[in-house]
């Protein structure tokens, strides 16, 4: 079974928390975004599902994967997909569902900082919405980000196997995604997320673990990976990181 | 097997998306909301599980679920178990996904329709960011109401089922929420909604036949449910819907 991903070329985006997974996984998949147009890949492969007249259950959005003829849309929707398929998570429903919900609070994470740069509206440039953007990421940056960061050393901490894992005994698709966070938050507010981090060692060991995994490791030096820019989730803007 | 809800008092919020799938399900659940707190009920007893030390599991933030020693946190986790415990889901895997996606959806429309009245930050009042919210709730009325609103109606004319409802031949959690979401709509933007949703009389049907379902109008006629009011996800400021 060759897994299907579609989602936007050019940014690693939401997508980018599905890539880990496939990637960690070694799982055999094609990303729809690096197959060139002229082949059946980019935006217009990917319009044909959102827009298609014919799609009986279409995503609202990207990132979805195609298996089979089953589309599946949602990034933590994918993740829960794939985390049974690929040994990404507990195989028990308790384990399951807590794995799912730590997901979920990554997503939550994630709209906001999205929302730091695009707080009005996506539809807008960010220079559109600099003086909203000023505000909100000041709020972020003071309350929501160290909550969130908290929160998930917290859970690391609480992890009663000790494994520095933030689940049981071994890594599962939610460490990649909060890895993959923590690296996004060190690209776009480099020195306010450094002051945050510093009281989190535990967070910094776990983005430096997941990227010294063989499969991660290979994948970021293949070339493949998109690096972080300034159109995608995680942008840099140092009038932000004040 | 009695659930235990917590989630804040005093609002539909949320939590009020869990609330009817324990209703249409007649499931045995207490709304620690309602329970006083010298009785062990309210905000402290919700505090205790946020903040406690000893809570190996945290969520993050209300709406939780306590399932004899379980806490299963995040609106559409919490769902996505009720459903396969309550018949609220189809069975089969391709459906369950199905569905949580769908609900999924509904989460990231929800939280497009509180940064209208929070834009900037959810620890300021409204009036502290009400520029902020006249612009944003612009462009969601105009661009982001509509998209969403039409594509749960073209979900709903799509399932091969003809069945009126969004997934299969039944009715599941995702109808309740959809419907949730039409009426919390209508009380914040009575004005736009209607001209929207006389577009999509599927969505209206949905929403009567949803509050029509006898365990859901036995909850609405028992005073349970809160009202919508000026503290909650849907708001209505007449300034906003213009």
């Amino acid at each position: 079974m060759t897994y299907e991903l579609y989602y936007w070329p050019g940014i690693q985006g939401r997508g980018e928390f599905v890539r880990l997974a496939l990637e960690e996984a070694g799982a055999d998949y094609v990303d729809i975004a690096l197959v060139p147009e002229e082949e059946g890949g980019g935006v217009p492969a990917l319009q044909r599902y959102i827009a298609g007249d014919d799609v009986e259950r279409p995503p609202f959005a990207p990132p979805f994967l195609k298996v089979g003829r089953r589309l599946i849309g949602q990034t933590s929707n994918i993740l829960l997909f794939l985390g049974t398929k690929l040994g990404l998570a507990p195989r028990d429903e308790t384990g399951r569902l807590w794995t799912h919900q730590l997901q979920l609070t990554v997503a939550d994470f994630v709209d906001e900082i999205h929302d730091t740069h695009h707080p009005i509206a996506a539809s807008l440039y960010y220079e559109e919405q600099q003086a909203e953007a000023t505000r909100r990421t000041a709020d972020f940056l003071e309350h929501r980000m160290p909550k969130y960061l908290g929160y998930f050393a917290t859970v690391l901490e609480r992890n009663k196997h000790g494994s520095g894992w933030l689940v049981g005994s071994s890594r599962t698709y939610v460490d990649l995604s909060v890895a993959q966070v923590v690296a996004g938050l060190t690209y776009a507010f480099p020195k306010r997320s450094k002051a945050v981090l510093d009281r989190f060692p535990g967070l910094v060991s776990l983005r430096e673990r997941v990227f010294a995994r063989p499969a991660i490791e290979a994948y970021v030096s293949s070339g493949r990976r998109t690096p972080f820019n300034q159109m995608g989730l995680f942008r840099h803007y140092p009038e932000l990181d004040a």
